[in-house]
């Protein structure tokens, strides 16, 4: 398990990051940007356990993603000029962001003992609303509706780790797997 | 109560029906059309049990949702340029949608027992709800705001039927009867 | 407690009023008018007790909030024109408005006993989540992201109140005292 709370705690950082980097971009004030910063990173996760009635939701009871949070927050305003150059490195994180979001959402899921459709559907939930809602907040259409192969990925990830789950897999090689496709 | 049922799932496929075709116009990547046609189809019916505190909402436990959801989806994508030219017939089906969603939120939120006027809300919040969400993530006002007919249908609905049932009416004839309305 | 009460009961109907007047503006017919009215009023504290996990939502089990946005949209819809001259009052009102339900969400969250960190983004979550759903779906970007001053001053309240409560201060004049920075 411990590889997937890493990349979580990675991946969370970096959502906060391109919130920053977007809400920046668009001249909002401090507020604006640590709020979008915020929103970004938790939209997902929060989105799913409200579906899934895990209340209060993880991040109230888990300070750390606070912690995570602000300090992604404090390094994308304080950084935002390296940080706008290492755009593609950036865009490889937000991937695999993507891609772990995805798998914890459907194992949470699973757990519940939902329906494996249902479950795939809270994969994406965890790993693309919080992208969502920051573009909807700075008057964008979301990034994720456009770009075909971001979302591909995200739902070939979902499939591949439900299939390799049912053959038996040992649960943290099936991990680093997805997250690699 | 099966009238309801059938109208029910009926509301749901054209919902989901209504979201495909508008992130379609958008030139949404195949990702961004079925999201819109999910959330446009769960939206109201999500709203309304989160706030009701019923969790897992609905369709998480009823997979019968997803399928129809899935059903409509593809239908609407398959057949888009046949559907844009029955666009008035859709537009007919799309406010039985709403009238239906409205009775049903009604119904649910009665049935735990909340004041009559937020009952109403509910109902409204039901049949609405996903619609907003849709014309947001296309980043436009949303429909309802501005198509004075639409949106008070949906009230007096509301209210007729609230009327109906509290002089002692037959459920299925008072449903049937609003849907009408 | 009492103070809180009325600022709280006063707080919902200028945030009913804000919500009429920018939906107005925006030409809504006038069931969008009265959507964006209650959605302005109730946003905020209806995401803050989702996330808490208080369901069914205050405003659900307390039929007085209803009474209140009813009254504020109604009267905003009446006496929109003297209200547009009094631009300035009502700005004040708002803050007032802000600053109460910074307040309250952080109480809410305090006495649920979570990390005062996640306290203080309640109490936000709690006086701005309304303003932001209202900009969104007048498809505008959100006005708090903007204008320094608003948001910083809701920040500021409720570090003060922390503190001060910290301090063990009598929690009425504390209150009063919050709401006057």
């Amino acid at each position: 398990m411990s590889i997937l709370f890493w990349l979580d705690y990675i991946g969370t950082m970096v959502f906060a990051m391109s919130g920053v980097l977007t809400a920046a971009e668009k001249r909002f004030d401090l507020f604006g940007v640590m709020f979008i910063g915020v929103v970004t990173a938790i939209g997902g996760g929060t989105t799913r356990d409200l579906l899934l009635g895990i209340t209060p939701v993880t991040w109230l009871s888990t300070p750390i993603y606070l912690y995570l949070i602000l300090a992604g927050v404090l390094v994308a305003m304080l950084f935002r000029n390296v940080l706008a150059s290492l755009r593609r490195t950036l865009f490889l994180f937000d991937t695999i962001g993507i891609g772990v979001f995805t798998i914890i959402g459907l194992e949470k899921a699973l757990n519940l003992g939902v329906h494996p459709g249902v479950a795939v559907l809270m994969g994406v939930t965890s790993a693309v609303v919080g992208g969502v809602i920051r573009d909807t907040l700075t008057n964008e259409v979301p990034l994720i509706f456009q770009r075909e192969i971001y979302a591909t990925a995200c739902i070939a990830g979902a499939l591949v780790y439900l299939l390799l789950r049912h053959l038996g897999l040992d649960p943290a090689l099936n991990q680093l797997f997805t997250a690699g496709v």
